[in-house]
């Protein structure tokens, strides 16, 4: 059952060590098939290295386990809520990657600095508020998802495909588990050099209008003439 | 004798240079077998590559070797005091790893600015206060246990898996040496993260207590819901 | 045809992962034949591990495609304004490298700080002004190539071999695609040095010119007296 | 003719990549017969990988070149002069290893901030003064040895084992090549330490006399009890 979507949460795990995004198990990939409503997601706590496809777990969108021995990540509920608040999404991914959680513990934004950014976020990478004390003890993993949703009244997830949640880590995600690891790549570097552009000048002003909408435009749309 | 405890203390070894936690020989691992009293430890200026199990030194809790044919680490004596003050650890590890140096060379605690500082130690990473002349000139190494254990006279060391040795670099300990290696790894990480997120923010608070709560008993105690 | 120098065009790009210089897709090499007037350079969105001989792109100065299965990089206008303007080079490379996009971003050269810098570039690295609503919403690589010319008027491009585009990132050139590749391993290290130069000293200064002098010349022209 | 110390001067090139202190051939390391009053050294400009035994240049105390068929390193002068001066040392290395070189370039020397910089370098490592004009445009090389030496009347080459020049970079030494290398990776390390460590307390003072004294005298001198 989903050996594709499988193969593809697979493939996008590994992914997370290779690109430098982990240490140890910091960090899950997850993919959804729309048609059957079911999500692959990571097993909580397993290595990336030891992971085959039998260990990825099926969930509901409830987060009933359908199939797999493994508990899923704790982080599934976070993942089942942005599934279903962002239907044009098809995977996502979380981690820990340094640079990206600096930003989140700063409790900043990542303006849009430059053309890398505008490349591929359309705008400030937000931060979310902080949560309540009702929220952190409460449902902590999808009130998580709750605030995420609510940073994104205004925005559209597919032109600022990812996130920071406040004193915590970033979640990315994209039309598959593939595009999802991409983003967090992407990510990281943005933060890294969002960071050492204030170290140079402190008063660095978010970019252009205009260039903005040149480079994302470049790469997103009808009107796109990036790649083959 | 001690073939188990003496294969841990050889893998805890090895696996510093590969988390890139030391330079040359710059850090040791040891590990304790509390029915018979013996601590199992790296031998002194020996690199990680050349060392074997029998290479590896056994000393007893008063620092009598007892087996191995080579000069056990030159901080022995810290480790000795450790074991002996803190019963509920099984292993140790010391290293110059640099982020977590410069911490201590600063001589400042890390404060818990995030959920990954949470995860694994339940508040500030404490730094400890200066020796004195009569401590650096006595029995230093041992002196150096003893300054530590001040540190900690307020908390757990199973809580609060490490410290920072003001103007020299950091100790960490965990159950068993596997342990220690992996909270000296957590440790360098959120030492790098702590010193981004404080040149993004200077004035970043440490975080809720509620939150702190939250992800620390997450993965540790009685109603921890991390892992298999 | 041209097949020197697509290998060499084809080693130029292969390069720029291989000393970090790029994430994903993110940079280009290009050479030119200057006899022919053809310009070989990297087709658009294609990994460089899967870039075989036959991928590459010919294009004549005019920016027709005179041979090539695949569209050329959306960069290729701005080499094309280089090789017209700048007679003396023979390969353009152009990346999103971390250190030398920072300071692109933050909207400054990068100074003379030390003999490094000065062993390769006669002076400052300039950063262009930004560019105009106009030329952004016009042939916007075009115009980027225009803004580099404009930044060049009193400087002699193989004395100072690269720029920084406000904004967005560097283009670095030389005698081919090898010596283009060169200098930007050599502006992102130089770069990087100088973001921590100021870190440590603020009111850093440029050196002298008479030190400049002496490292500028002793790997160029006709007193040079470094290497075989 | 000097086999052994060939190979030493060799094996010391060809650890300067491996341990992150070159890019390209920007570092040199030599050696020296105190009998027969021969140096051994790198030739110019040749890369390290392509490095062998015969490639090396053999040159007496005046800089005529004994034996081998390429130039040597355009260092050599600043080699022959710290020879002559500092008559302890067999081992010389030139890098421009990032963090040093950038602090080279701030005009500051490292002040001993931890006991990892204790450990191999007894009190500051100084940087130079700037050269003169004269200087500059005399015998550069050679008075890049003098301007060393003048800041070293005070000092023992081996209880300090290196230095920063002036808006250039670091040379490092010790009693043979091997020991010269080290001291380059202690003082890389070092460097990048301190450098943090101003950053999280920008009044971080140097360590108390006594601390550096058991550091130092702990690896160094006859009562040295580190190592086998």
């Amino acid at each position: 059952m989903l050996d594709r979507l499988k193969e593809a949460v697979l493939k996008a795990n590994q992914a997370l060590p290779k690109h430098g995004l982990v240490t140890f198990t910091w960090g899950n990939a997850s993919g959804i098939d729309r048609e059957k409503g079911l999500v692959v997601i990571k097993p909580s706590g397993v290595s990336y290295e030891a992971l085959s496809p039998d260990d990825l777990v099926v969930v509901d969108l409830d987060g009933n386990v359908v199939e797999g021995k493994l508990k899923p990540s704790s982080d599934t509920p976070t993942h089942l809520v942005l599934y279903k608040a962002f239907p044009q999404i098809g995977g996502i991914v979380h981690t820990h990657s340094p640079w990206a959680t600096s930003w989140a513990q700063a409790g900043r934004g990542i303006p849009a600095l430059g053309t890398t950014h505008a490349d591929y976020f359309y705008g400030e990478i937000p931060c979310t508020r902080k949560m309540t004390t009702a929220e952190i003890e409460g449902a902590y993993e999808r009130e998580t998802g709750h605030v995420i949703i609510e940073t994104f009244r205004q925005l559209d997830p597919l032109q600022v495909p990812g996130v920071l949640v406040h004193g915590h880590a970033p979640f990315t995600w994209g039309k598959d588990p593939h595009s999802a690891v991409y983003h967090a790549v992407v990510l990281e570097e943005v933060a890294k050099m969002a960071a050492r552009t204030y170290s140079l000048n402190p008063e660095a002003k978010p970019m252009e209008q205009t260039l903005l909408d040149r480079h994302f435009l470049r790469k997103h749309g009808e009107n796109a003439y990036y790649g083959q």
